[in-house]
């Protein structure tokens, strides 16, 4: 019997995940309130706004997973009256939607992060600037993708103009002077097996991701310490599907900077640069298959297309450069697409990568 | 802006095609006068009967491919009224869909078929036979596929028992009691530039393909000898998409039994086993881009399923074998998915091919 996955989103992670369960044959419908979707090129997709716009999509699936972590918790319990199972849980998804909750987690499983202290108005501002001094970050608790919702305090003039109107909550953390980004996407299958893709270094512009290269040599010791935290965060959370920890380096260290309970950018270049994507590897975890290697098989880097896509018969001119178009319209901060460079030869052909950044000439 | 490419036929070519193109913002629509059409999941497919559907479904498109040959000519020369450009051209489509036709074509151009005679009637088929001698074969000039319309006469009591109604046109054609099959798939660009996949190894059962290998180590040095034939071809008529040629092998020889002018199922293995796969390709030859690499990156196999698509939780627990289930309705003899073996480490885990083939086990 095929089965059918309901997708809660229909942007480009919904996109990628429909397109890897045509492979299987697995029959996708996502579910969004919006028009304008990525996926609907690819998959079913049903637009609804009320709450029995969503009973009535779910009981349509089989089993239920999201393309996003910032899902109110009530729109999850509706979902629960539909007895169709949600991967990954409501404890997870919970967890990773809220910054307070997440870096508590991670505290108490004896993991590390930054120091952070919960802020609701002006005055607890000041007493967690005291507390951990500048500079620090000011991030909301929920919501927050792409560097939105965050608020770099360098010193005194930056609180100074600063007008936050404590309308929601917000944490406030130690700014850890990192020396590089990285981020190790992990997955669980339903019994208990777990595999990790190749730690990847990340780089961000304006809080947006630019550029990824896996496998990151420089960081192959870190790695198992990475795996390590992962595997104790899947485990104790009876985890199933992808999870992906984002981490800041600095003198040899490790620290959690969030969590994402999905398929996550930074891992794009698995689509040909591993022997399974993180695409087909969530699904598989999802519907009860064995997993699939997650084995690198070439040097990749991904570049991310923001703001606009460069023209594809330039792209394609390049060797070994995969393009991908989310068919999303264009405006200035989205990603619309992004570009992989394999080298399968591993003859670290540096031009081309400059070559394609200039291409690239994303706009913000 | 976003092109959209036509595809005639909602099979499992047209799917793969229109799941390569949604990686590169492609948008297809398929047309189809079936209701049941592989295509559906992952592409707009329009069903349609009259004159009047296929024009107005040409209409909406910008360029027009189809995914087999079975395509009679006078619907062609309907679809030449829409003014929108068809690859490849007629006249490749017109050749290569009657076996007539192409190996008179290919014997002018001096490549190698074996012999054959037209027959219309039972006096001409016994001239033939006795022209050609046993063991030989009867095949209609069109609309073969899969073995279909093939009669084999190994000897006098077979022709005795044939019984030909005559209301379609036939060849006869020597039999040549080959040592190997193998095909080759080329590209050829707009400008000019071709491209050719490693030479595939191929295994028939009752003239349906089961199994290809490639590259096809044993085969290297028949190569140049498949590409020159190939460049030839292309170069004549100035063909832009794929084209695979299907050969015979005797004593270090090639001959020219067939050529499809679209993708074709012994090179499925592309989609994981090289760095561009063949729908790729083809779609970026139609649409003026340049060609990507062709280079293979594992020792491949694949097997058909045929009439039934082995459990897909037992298949993915083989490391490093993809499953691709076109979402068909079983019936004996039909193709309904492919699994591909990538070989990336060169292993040669004949264990593996060994159990695949049994967990397979095909419904003819």
């Amino acid at each position: 019997m095929k089965k059918t996955l309901g997708i809660l989103g229909a942007g480009q992670l919904a996109r990628m995940l429909a397109l890897a369960g045509h492979e299987l044959g697995l029959k996708t419908i996502c579910y969004d309130t919006d028009a304008a979707t990525s996926a609907a090129a690819v998959s079913e997709v049903v637009r609804g706004q009320t709450d029995s716009d969503l009973l009535n999509w779910a009981v349509t699936c089989d089993l239920i997973t999201y393309e996003t972590e910032n899902i109110a918790l009530d729109r999850i319990d509706l979902l629960h009256q539909s007895a169709k199972p949600l991967f990954p849980s409501r404890r997870a998804l919970e967890l990773m939607q809220n910054r307070k909750l997440e870096k508590t987690f991670l505290r108490q499983l004896g993991l590390p992060t930054v120091d952070f202290v919960r802020v609701n108005n002006d005055h607890s501002l000041e007493q967690a600037i005291t507390e951990l001094g500048y500079p620090c970050i000011l991030k909301t608790t929920t919501q927050g993708y792409d560097g939105k919702g965050q608020y770099r305090l360098q010193e005194q003039s930056d609180r100074t103009k600063l007008n936050i109107l404590w309308d929601q909550e917000y944490i406030l953390e130690s700014w850890l002077s990192f020396e590089a980004e990285c981020s190790l996407c992990s997955v669980r299958g339903q019994d208990g097996a777990i595999a990790h893709y190749s730690l990847t270094r990340n780089w961000h512009e304006d809080g947006i991701l630019v550029r990824s290269e896996a496998p990151w040599r420089e960081g192959e010791r870190l790695e198992q310490k990475a795996q390590e935290m992962a595997e104790r965060i899947l485990t104790h959370l009876d985890y199933v599907g992808v999870l992906t920890l984002e981490f800041f380096v600095k003198a040899g260290n490790l620290w959690i900077n969030e969590m994402a309970p999905r398929v996550h950018n930074s891992f794009h270049w698995t689509i040909e640069g591993a022997k399974t994507s993180q695409f087909s590897n969530h699904l598989r975890a999802l519907l009860g298959y064995p997993l699939g290697s997650t084995a690198a098989i070439a040097d990749t880097v991904l570049f991310n297309c923001i703001g606009r896509m460069p023209a594809i018969k330039t792209i394609l001119s390049y060797p070994d450069v995969y393009y991908h178009d989310y068919e999303k319209t264009p405006r200035a901060g989205r990603k619309l697409g992004h570009l992989t460079y394999c080298d399968f030869e591993k003859q670290n052909n540096g031009q081309i990568l400059e070559q394609l950044a200039i291409e690239i000439s994303n706009v913000y």
